[in-house]
């Protein structure tokens, strides 16, 4: 390996269809990455970065990728489907991982690739960007710090039209952002969910899927997700006991906090309660204007560095995995509620699930 | 009775609490009225009525009103649980009778106001007043003509700060107003109910619900009902197969519609399906500018005289207190879905359920 | 007079047309006010009221009106050709007066006006009702304390599709709303005002108008003003050295304080210079919910009452008639700017303009 | 010059502050481009180019650019002050030229490029980008084809906080844009102009204009620009007799197109106008998404090739500039409207303003 080589990371992004193409922007500016390559099937996908970036070494082979000795990570950011294989393999190569979200197709999988890696020592990186948009962490902010009080619930939609996904339903496509964000600001996993989904487009391919969740601390959550609705949608309501904030990072004013809330005054009977209902200000704070996806590669590339778990860690990734499975599950029961853990399934002796 | 009395109807109003002042406002507009009398057991309510509308008789009792044998109808607009008792007096008195939604407190209470008023052959009509509201209507109409195309699903949010009902939770104070329209433009009634919720503020008073629908037909509705949230907000998207549509009340354009969708080609295999997205104009529709309430009011002049029944009739009082009762019974459950109907519910031998 | 009269003020109102009404509906309310009249040459405008309002008297006589010694006030709603004459004559009737805005169709109108109520120690009022709107108030005291620092410019625009006037333009009809808050929140007239306008629909009558304001201060403003606009629109923008307020009245959140700037460092030469961007948090505050309209009406009783100028006073009025007056001879020599006095004017004896 | 060369063309961007940057980047992508040189005088500018664009050349001697004979056309991204000198040595030196708006700083050095590039038959094109915005098209084809009927006014508001220039004003800066589509909608220019400025912050620096425009149809503008707004605003808002427009291209809509106007009847006199308000649909037309400086660049090798003028031409770039110096002359005598060619001017003998 060259001088230059040994003080920056090559890196190799695998697929380059709706994401791949902004990771390896990213990293291609980045100051810690040296050598890149971009792998896709596609011909004409390997073209137009040619054209962009002459310096990266396109292939179609994303086994020559993985076995490759110059490079020392591997992203992959193909269909979910082949996340566990590629992972899989590029562990066993003694690659770094990077693995856009959802980590797995499966819990068990997931928990696998974990196992592999802690083994070798290898950094593996679920993809969970939203860990590193700033409102979602000025929210993070404002919730541990108590601001908000107690929470009482969140609301979350999550619409747009187009981008169906092949192999996986919306709740597997969309719902890790919002699975990932719940657990990132409740610090604890829900402790129920159910879900009722439907198949407009492509049968067996849920496009639109309403998710209800409970958590251990009473809070509850209602999460929309559909790639079918008329105007794109990205509205996070977080309601507690002293503030209530509303997210959109489409906004100009992606956090906005109200300073409102029920005053209730103590009763001697029911009939006596009195609530009073207090209306506030307003307060859009300033948010950074930081990039998430460059925040999360730097992190990436940290981890790799200092071998410390990035803030997206494996624990959300498989955390997330099997919020997706509980969603499958109570699916495939008509819409009951089921728990987090399936009945009858015997962990890992390694594993306790959450934090 | 004088002759100017016989070509107007006299009206009582009970409960001058959030929703009476403005009913008694419309009657007092409205030349299908004559005498109008006021009730409520606050004396300063009655004082304020006073003051403004001079020519009403107000009363502390009513009784007084139900028994006056000047009044040709009676409108009750007090809490819900006092709805049944209330609207029965009325009836066996020979008054022809308006309830606030929902109707009554459980299906059973429904059942018998329906059959007394039959057999009496006075008009029982459930204040659901949306189903006055022009932007329900023109979005009624875009949905029987087909030019939705098949409905995938809907979504909706009627959430705001303050208003807390003593006696009722959430999915009954503001669940009929959707599932009043659900029934109205879907014309059938969700075969699939299953809710989660929360009492926030005071226990047993559930101020949060989230309710998943599933219809015969195949389409799915997520309702989320809140007295708790930061912002008011009422957001409506109906998504069909042709265009969908965005309807708000709160806005000066409450109907968006969206010439968009899905242009799925046909597939060979799975692998193989290409969707595109069509993305066309939006059009916000004129929509007319009367008031539901009065429009709704008369409706109830018309029914009274005509004896036909108003679009706001039993049948969906009935059917919205089936849906809420549905809420309760997948709450106290856990959450789990249940039907329409409770298991081993005889139905009364005049009775099928929605149309 | 009745022991009740004396106890409340007897009013008489000129002219239901658009306003008018709603001048009535809260003078019933008022309980300062007990006896009351409408007038309108219309007979249906005074069926509608007597429909409504059993007890006030109605006339089609505005000099019956002026005339009857059981009125203490009349307020006068009335096309602003009319102001003068009515004014004129209840003040020597000996009746206080309250005058939609503006108070007359010229400054001499309106300086002959205050000297006759001066003369006889009754209230004149214009109708300023801005004056009492809380999101104007609040914007007045950000102003006022320093908070926004020095006011760079003001830009404002007041359009809407509707209402044309018959007998003044557009800046005679909705300028003097922004003239009265911008002398009002700027606390001096403007030194230099230039416009241009068209008259789209009718000859001669202007329904828009581009209004430019230079203040002694070195502030300025624009102010756009139409009937033919094809959205409602009401904001105004108050940009100081510290912070800066969005204001719309017809939203939710009317005032909108952003904590933002330009922070120059000290330069050697003008190359030198670095320009920073502060950009901090928007706070919507929190608005009182109190109605203008009732404060004015109040304020107009208190005024008889104790004898003191009313907030909304005739300097006031005197004051904006100037300002559009001056509009008006900016017109009509191409849109050159003017001052707020014509040349070659002579002020009368007491009069100094504004404060 | 190599076969490569002679099938596209070698582009040399000098400027790479705000807007040459992404001059440079769609130039990059564009397949008629092949070789390209950048130049800035600061030296951290370029090695973010350098770091970027690996086959980009890059100096800090724009004199280098311009005689180098390896380039074909030169694009000038500097400060106003410096176009043009810069733009007259590069056509000396017979390249084709792209100028970013404005043209240059007065109207006799734009007339003076214009005879350079004729006499050499090189392509010169000023920068307004907006000629190749989708929405701006879209409205232009909408007044062009009758649609909108008469054209009564046009307002405009592009006010921002950020981005002082330090050689032009506001009105120089950010009027080009408003002054090019308003001269490209309304197919004429305006023959009265007057302003009304302040510079707040830097002196003599006017950073707030305000612009009323007059045209020889009768239409009437009203433009506002600022860098010290407080919160982003572009809001065109245009009235025609039948139908009126707002574009506002921040928006998600760009275009929303009302159906709403005055329908007078035909009076017998003054006072028996009647007027009535259509308000029908709004529409918000699907607007095409491409990168309107794409468009412009491809233009410019379009142009370069064919010998065709350019959409955005130097009659453009000339008629922007005298519109700009006639908004300096009216501040100069104190807001006063001027017409569009000072007083006294001698027009060059090929010379017709407009079109």
């Amino acid at each position: 390996m060259s001088e230059k080589a040994s003080a920056t990371l090559s890196v190799g992004v695998i697929g380059l269809g709706y994401w791949g193409p902004n990771l390896l922007r990213v990293l291609h500016e980045l100051p810690e990455v040296g050598a890149l390559w971009a792998c896709d099937v596609r011909e004409d996908a390997l073209v137009s970065v040619d054209r962009r970036y002459p310096s990266v070494v396109t292939t179609t082979d994303a086994q020559a990728v993985i076995a490759s000795p110059e490079l020392d990570a591997v992203v992959i950011a193909t269909p979910v489907s082949t996340h566990y294989e590629l992972a899989l393999s590029a562990l066993l190569a003694g690659k770094h991982v990077f693995v856009e979200k959802p980590l797995t197709a499966s819990v068990a999988q997931a928990e696998h690739l974990i196992k592999v890696a802690a083994d070798r020592s290898l950094t593996l990186m679920p993809g969970h960007t939203f860990l590193y948009s700033p409102p979602v962490n000025l929210i993070h902010e404002l919730i541990a710090s108590g601001e908000l009080g107690e929470i009482y619930f969140i609301s979350t939609s999550r619409v747009n039209l187009g981008l169906h996904q092949p192999d996986i339903g919306v709740a597997w496509d969309l719902g890790p952002h919002d699975f990932s964000i719940l657990r990132y600001w409740m610090n604890e996993l829900p402790s129920q969910i159910s879900a009722l989904s439907r198949s407009c487009i492509i049968d067996d391919l849920p496009d639109v899927a309403f998710i209800n969740l409970g958590f251990p601390s009473g809070a509850i959550a209602n999460v929309e997700l559909s790639w079918l609705a008329p105007s794109k949608l990205r509205r996070t309501a977080v309601v507690g006991s002293k503030k209530m904030v509303v997210y959109d990072d489409t906004s100009n004013e992606p956090v906005r906090v109200f300073d409102s809330g029920v005053v209730p005054s103590a009763p001697e009977t029911f009939g006596e309660y009195k609530l009073a209902y207090r209306s506030g200000d307003i307060v859009s704070p300033q948010v950074e204007a930081a990039e998430p996806l460059l925040l999360e590669m730097t992190d990436f590339c940290n981890a790799i560095r200092t071998g410390e778990p990035p803030r997206s860690n494996v624990q959300v990734g498989v955390d997330v995995v099997r919020i997706c499975d509980a969603v499958d599950r109570s699916l495939r029961i008509g819409g009951a509620p089921v728990g987090l853990e399936p009945e009858g399934r015997i962990r890992l002796a390694d594993g306790t699930p959450g934090r």
